[in-house]
């Protein structure tokens, strides 16, 4: 592109670093900024400014949180014996939307994937490993994405914690509601049937 | 959606503010930002907030521009009688990576429109009018997009402009380069039709 404004480049080639944000789609975003007034763009960079200074991560859970311990961790209303072990913060608002949980969170901070050079050691499993170790947890619920990197991640945990006498599970897998069985791919659909269950379970 | 933080909340929110960026994808932004080291994060609000502060637009054609005038309308190599009326930036932008054109430009900021409360007052459209009085212009090309709003501002330069005896063009509108006859609207058809040109004129 050719650019009148070095200033404009430069804020352009910053958007598009964002994931999923190509040159284009950059360069709108900074023309709007522009359009807008100058307190509107220094409380859009002060927010982020102020996230990257101030966040910080449940020491427990290492969830994003503003205080030392986050909420969940700290209720007194939650199941403390119980671990729901997730990939990032996403899929904890994804959890919590549903009020079906009442359980405890741990945050990994991403998948193992040997590709992208992610290693065991990248991710919070020693703590996982610690908290179940401390015992006091009677069941870790393993809600990892259905990808060969979760799938590797969940072997691997399952690896860790087998011998610690607590349960291990992992979310249900199978045709979502509203799915029509002709649309389904063959893996899932086959899969689903072999891990079939009894129908007075199914409505409970 | 359930944050489990309010400076979190606060930067999705920022995000969310921009056109065409929902929820889920300020969020995704964000936790991208938030992964990445603080120089980054800074690199990129410091990119905006120069951007916002210190961003000068040309005193003759109104285009972004780090300077009081901007380089195409120093440039002494563009034919200083021609002005091409655009709506932004990135018209120019588009415009200048054709490589079809030696003129000048004119940018409006925005195109008329009632039902957005923009008016003639709010563009540069005086300035406009003020540098074909001036003199030495000897064509005015308005490239403003096929639009309800396109139309309307064209009309209104139109009747500003005509008496000052420059000849005032439009791009063509047509059936774009590619693009099947079967598939093409009927306005668009119809028009290209009556606005036929010489088939020597269409390969010059």
């Amino acid at each position: 592109m050719n650019f009148s404004s070095k200033l404009l480049e430069q804020a352009v080639a910053e958007f598009g670093r964002l994931p999923g944000v190509g040159q284009k789609t950059a360069l709108r975003l900074v023309l709007h900024l522009l359009k807008q007034p100058e307190t509107e763009v220094s409380r859009f960079t002060e927010a982020l400014d102020r996230l990257k200074r101030e966040i910080r991560y449940c020491a427990t859970c290492h969830n994003v949180s503003d205080t030392a311990i986050c909420g969940i961790c700290a209720s007194p209303k939650r199941d403390g014996g119980l671990i729901c072990v997730v990939e990032d913060t996403r899929d904890v608002m994804a959890i919590e939307n549903t009020d079906q949980y009442q359980g405890g969170y741990h945050v990994l901070g991403g998948l193992i994937s040997p590709m992208d050079g992610v290693g065991p050691s990248d991710l919070q499993i020693d703590s996982l490993v610690k908290r179940v170790e401390a015992g006091g947890i009677h069941e870790v619920i393993v809600a990892l994405s259905a990808t060969m990197e979760g799938d590797t991640t969940i072997f691997y945990l399952y690896k860790k914690l087998k011998d610690f006498g607590v349960q291990i599970s992992t979310i249900a897998r199978g045709i979502a509601f509203g799915g029509e069985l002709e649309y389904v791919d063959e893996v899932t659909l086959g899969r689903s049937i072999a891990t079939r269950v009894p129908y007075e379970r199914s409505i409970a």
